[in-house]
């Protein structure tokens, strides 16, 4: 998804585009050469960390470990929120933009790929000669460095770059809760290393609501900080320790507000700063710093537990994942959690691809993260701190990885699923509303973005046949979550069966996504054997039919009287409209479940082909998009760069056309994705975008999950091996593939020819082999035939 | 102690004095009647918690039990801090003046006594007719409402109140954790009760950094605040359960600050605002009410847990300590929680002396107070959230109490001196500089007022035989704090031995109290074997004489290079002097351990004389008091209104002349301790000046603790019989007392003449009786002789 953000281009300076190709024209030449001389390459050294850090990816190139709690990474940015996020704050969301010539530090959370964005925290900067608290710009001096990518190494759980202002090598790797940095300095009378609790992403002048900062004793700083972001109330923890003594420390605090002071400026503050020594400050604008004389060479460790319970829950998580301060060792184990994450495919391909897709399944494991401390406690919704005896998960972002990425989970990380849904139950029963997460991240509920994904994302996991959650309890979270009448228009679609425009903003695409999640609701009580309430959800689940109007074929405005909105432009895309992110013009396709009566109401298959290609050959004017979200990765409207488009090219298989899915999901992976920073056509949404490349790469995609079909579009790799959680594995094989040889001649699904345009669940699931055979031109025969329309269609005919 | 606080007088207004004379000039009239119709008055209808409402008292009426964490009273300000807390704040530190007309609401924490404030949290106000959330004031209308003193009842653990702008009483009462309401309400269709998460004591327009208000359910609210005020970082949760389901309600966000927003006014943030009524809001400024339909007559019974750790903490707090709606019995045990704290010292006297006895009993009982919740979990000086097997006690007033306050705990609390002592212990395992608490309360350490007196309390307990702490690691604590080099000046005064006035202000009384409180540790290492230390710390213990310039007979500030300040005027009482609070008139007489060698330094016995008779003769000339903190109950320059002369006018007996401090003290407890609103002399200070009367009024009181005797004064009540925890009793009679028949003829301890001006703490221990023999004359000749000197003065003389 991409919230909040205004239409925003970015263009990389020639030198930038430059640098990129020498760095990252053949994969894997991008990984350090010491760790992988003479070695065939694996799995580990296609994965590129940088892939995305440029265009509109928001990814960000520092350390962390399969769904790890911290992400070291470096900031490039500390604007600051003057009333426009687009201005601060959007390219920024990461913390780091490939483009930006200097480093300010480097903090311990981020998000991958988000529109909008938070975190940042606890950024830290090894600094030698003159000590500045400013991170500095091009006219003052401040801590921050100038850095080259040609010093940069981004591996998975492992970043490192050369600090030119200073001589400094910084290193840094992660455990779950732990981020360790290694920084060799030169001989220098005056290294410092300083830490910065002002410095956040998506800041505000007022973003930090209270800090803390204590001097435990020389090796050891404790403290936290709490915000108002994104996150309405977010609380971070954190524990420092350091390898060696610091000679002196100091502690600074540029608060505007002072109890017993009246407010003064920012300038002021700073100006009116005094050093303390003393072991404890607190306050709304704290930074502290540390001294050391280094020798040549010398190395200083630092490892930083992170917690969002306690200072205490910070150290447990410290002492038990990282004991000691051997960096490398830190290093090798993250090195070996990523190899064990990333060998979940046995990919063969171009190193283009190959880099792509093992990017792609490095960027699908960013998230959800583990939350609780190792103890098992972590902080709630409700502001208590519960315990949980499995790992709890956060970092919901359910509007986009309801889609692909979730259904992913249930293949290769089938032992994680069930936690994320009990993770899921909790948010529910903490909720004030009753419901499960909608956007949630570290015990909140921003309640960004439309639909109730999570009961797409709980049911598709049982009838899928995924237990070890409470079942009973998930369809009463599920149910519960459907019918909050005071939620987003729910009312308006309990009692209308659509959500009327002139109530709620964005009422149609609302209807359209409630539309789906509740066929996903259906199918989790037939699965339960709750026959009533599936007939019940499945009508439900037809309620889009009462905001698209047949007349003019297209979803629509429908006020609460039952007329519609006037005049109607179905290309037209503006905040307060009748969609989301988007028009009409992509909208209209939102009928995942029920693509034959979308057909039907599009004027049958011919008709329905001809709009498919509308949208992706008719380009919109740009006075039409206003005020609206980035829709970046264009083909025509078509929007690869946002989500409500990620099914619409696999449509033409339903229309007896598959090699029209064919010729566009081909054209969106040969134009849209590249092996380089700005390599990616939009926010990667916490592996959303990268999710759906996985599947689209091996050849199939869930465009209606919980229907139990993949729709066949056309494979990017020779080979892709999936090794499910269970130990089976699902082999797909192109045969013939090329650049030109994109069409399906035909399809082996286990030996056997498959004369339809999908596979099921259960062709995955029990393991076995797909085989294409590709060919340059179309085989228009191939799968053109009404049996191509999935079984579960059948349901939603209803 | 009255910290922070400038030269303020407050008169009453006529109505208000002839209000006051009227309601209470027959203690126990004010005891409601229906009570104690017919009954024999019992301690308990002497307790008058409204003495110290009016004039410099700051003490407050409403409900609370014996050393409660809820004190739930009415507050009738909520002036905002604009650069002077003496015009905002001082005069309402307890939330609540004698003279307000109007009450605003009930809030559920205050300090009683103090100068410096904080709390005033969770303010709850029922109403009827239009609904208002702001306060309102003389021309806008609001939500508080008039009383009248012919309507309000406050009675140890009860508080009741007419709300006369909305025919409401109000009536609540407390138990440790909880507080409760009882408001019936006329018939309305629109009565409301108001929640106002804004309203704080010592408020500032930035004070709550952040807070929530959960709607669980319609008879049911949580919440919390997380406030930066005296206490740098608070954060209170709660819990409230409403006896009858609310119809409607709803919350408001009068937030200047919101996240995504440019800041606004205050007034701006007020008309933007919005009622709504989804179930939670968060923010930093929260209201929030509840509506109902009453019949006339019509209880509501609100029931209100608080905790420091969490919301769950304050839920289990109110089922467990009050399970179901019963207003009554909480107020019965309420009631007899007071009866059974108020018999511990049976008394007579005149009904206003019993008045002033029972309520300075009262006002003994309210700090430190239980800190942590039932389960025993509380957030710790660190943020940690602790567990301990004990109450916890918080609400450390040490410069203040640690005089006569907890030496009154070791006789009539034993019980909870260990606890108390433990909780201390605690703070200093926490601490960032591993000191035991200065002035410290809910998880802070503020750090106000000087001295490290903490290790008196503890010296005291242990040297008087009390045991069931950790005497060890009390020790350990003891002398980490008296060695704190980067406190306070401890660095100078261990190296130079004095604290030097060119580097720290208030230099001098530093001195002097650090000298006693190393006096204090001395016994203690005596007590625990630890010779050398002993010999130590009774060498530092003489630092105070560094000080004191003999040429002029005074403590004087003195520089690192052992050159006095100069020019010197001993009358001088300004901010950054060498004294703290007062001045060297005062502060001079500040060595109640080693009172010999101070009258060797003041000339021999008859110039010690002849200087007391200057303190109390001569008054200062206003222009000398400049930026200085209040100094009420004057007479002279002697200042019975703030603790550094509580001891002084005992100083007579030193010097042989014990009727001169039968004279002064006599005339102490005449002229400045009234049963009336403003009847105290000053600052009840978490219950010293309260504690320092119990003792003057049973005729003796420890001028140094720690060397276990008590100098005999002047009884004020006829009769006085303390019962000692452990179930011995020690009784005090005064023979043929009057206000005239105030000089001692003789004493009789056990029944043999005692004739020395002190009694022995062993005296007391072992229960036993002491019987005074009054008369109009002085008799010169008792206890004149050298013996008067107690035996720990030899210790001393080092």
């Amino acid at each position: 998804m991409q919230a909040l953000k205004k239409v925003r281009t970015v263009r990389l300076p020639l030198w930038v585009a430059l640098s990129t190709l020498l760095a990252l024209a053949a994969a894997p030449s991008r990984a350090d050469a010491d760790a992988h001389a003479g070695k065939p390459a694996e799995p580990y050294d296609y994965a590129n960390p940088m892939i995305g850090t440029g265009g509109e990816g928001h990814t960000y190139p520092g350390a962390t470990v399969p769904f790890g709690l911290v992400q070291l990474s470096p900031d490039t940015s500390n604007r600051i929120f003057k009333g426009n996020f687009t201005e601060c704050c959007y390219a920024w969301a990461a913390g780091y933009r490939y483009e930006d010539p200097v480093i300010l530090g480097f903090s311990h959370t981020h998000f991958s790929g988000t529109g909008h964005s938070d975190f940042g925290d606890l950024l830290i900067m090894p600094t030698t000669g003159a000590l500045h608290l400013q991170a500095g710009n091009d006219t003052e001096p401040g801590y921050r460095s100038h850095y080259s990518h040609a010093d940069e190494v981004a591996q998975p759980g492992y970043y490192a770059v050369g600090l030119k202002d200073y001589g400094i090598r910084a290193e840094m790797s992660a455990s779950t809760r732990v981020g360790v940095h290694r920084y060799t300095f030169p001989q220098s009378d005056q290294a410092h290393i300083v830490i910065d609790l002002t410095h956040a992403i998506y800041n505000t002048e007022d973003k930090v609501l209270w800090s803390s900062l204590r001097v435990v004793d020389n090796q050891t700083i404790t403290g936290y900080r709490m915000t108002n972001g994104w996150a309405k109330f977010k609380p971070i923890y954190f524990a420092i320790k350091f390898s060696r003594p610091f000679d002196s420390f100091g502690m600074v605090r540029e608060d505007t507000h002072r109890y017993g002071r009246m407010p003064r400026s920012k300038e002021e503050a700073i100006a009116a700063n005094e050093i303390s020594t003393a072991p404890e400050q607190q306050g709304r604008a704290l930074k502290a710093y540390v001294d050391f004389k280094t020798t040549a060479g010398e190395q200083v460790v630092l490892k930083v537990g992170i917690s969002y319970v306690s200072p205490d829950g910070a150290l447990k998580n410290l002492a038990a994942e990282v004991p000691d301060f051997d960096f490398d060792r830190v290093r090798a184990e993250a090195k070996q959690k990523w190899r064990t994450e990333l060998n979940k495919f046995d990919v063969r391909g171009t190193p283009e691809n190959m880099s792509m897709f093992y990017t792609s399944l490095y960027h699908s494991v960013l998230g959800p993260v583990v939350y609780n401390d190792v103890d098992g406690n972590y902080r709630g919704l409700d502001q208590n701190i519960h315990h949980s005896d499995h790992p709890t998960y956060t970092i919901f972002s359910l509007w986009d990885t309801y889609r692909a990425l979730h259904p992913l989970f249930t293949y290769i990380e089938t032992d994680k699923v069930a936690d994320m849904i009990t993770s899921m139950l909790e948010h529910y029963q903490q909720s004030p509303v009753h419901m499960l997460p909608i956007w949630a991240f570290h015990g909140n509920e921003t309640g960004t973005m439309i639909g109730y994904h999570a009961v797409s994302v709980i049911a598709d996991a049982y009838v899928k046949g995924l237990r070890g959650f409470d079942a009973e309890l998930a369809y009463q979270a599920v149910t519960d979550t459907a019918n909050r009448r005071d939620f987003a228009g729910l009312d308006s679609y309990i009692d209308r069966g659509y959500v009327a425009y002139d109530l709620q903003n964005e009422a149609s695409s609302k209807t359209a996504e409630y539309a789906y999640d509740d066929f996903a609701i259906a199918q989790f009580a037939k699965a339960l054997g709750k026959q009533a309430d599936y007939e019940h959800y499945l009508k439900r689940s037809q309620n889009y039919r009462n905001v698209f109007d047949a007349k003019v074929g297209f979803m629509r405005g429908r006020m609460s009287d039952g007329s519609w909105e006037t005049p109607f432009d179905p290309e037209l895309a503006q905040k307060h409209s009748a969609f989301t992110e988007g028009s009409s013009m992509q909208y209209s396709w939102y009928v995942p479940h029920d693509v034959a009566k979308l057909i039907e109401l599009m004027g049958g298959k011919q008709q329905f082909v001809k709009r498919l290609d509308q949208l992706f050959d008719t380009e919109v004017s740009k006075d039409k998009v206003q005020e609206q979200e980035d829709i970046s990765g264009l083909i025509g409207q078509y929007v690869q760069g946002n989500e409500p488009s990620h099914h619409i090219a696999y449509l033409y298989d339903y229309a007896g056309q598959p090699w029209r899915t064919q010729e566009r999901i081909h054209q969106v992976m040969q134009t849209m994705y590249f092996s380089r920073p700005d390599g990616l056509p939009g926010n990667d949404d916490i592996g959303q975008m990268s999710a759906w490349y996985i599947f689209s790469a091996m050849g199939f995609y869930p465009v209606a999950p919980n229907d139990l079909t993949y729709e066949i579009g056309t494979p990017r790799v020779d080979h892709a091996t999936m090794k499910l959680s269970g130990g089976k594995q699902f082999t797909m094989t192109a045969h013939h593939l090329s650049e030109k040889n994109f069409y399906v001649d035909h399809v082996l699904l286990n030996g056997k020819p498959l004369d339809r345009s999908y596979i099921e669940h259960k062709d995955i699931a029990a393991g076995g082999t797909l085989e294409f055979f590709m060919r340059a031109t179309p085989n228009k025969s191939w799968a053109s035939g009404a049996a191509s329309l999935p079984p579960s269609m059948s349901d939603a005919q209803h």
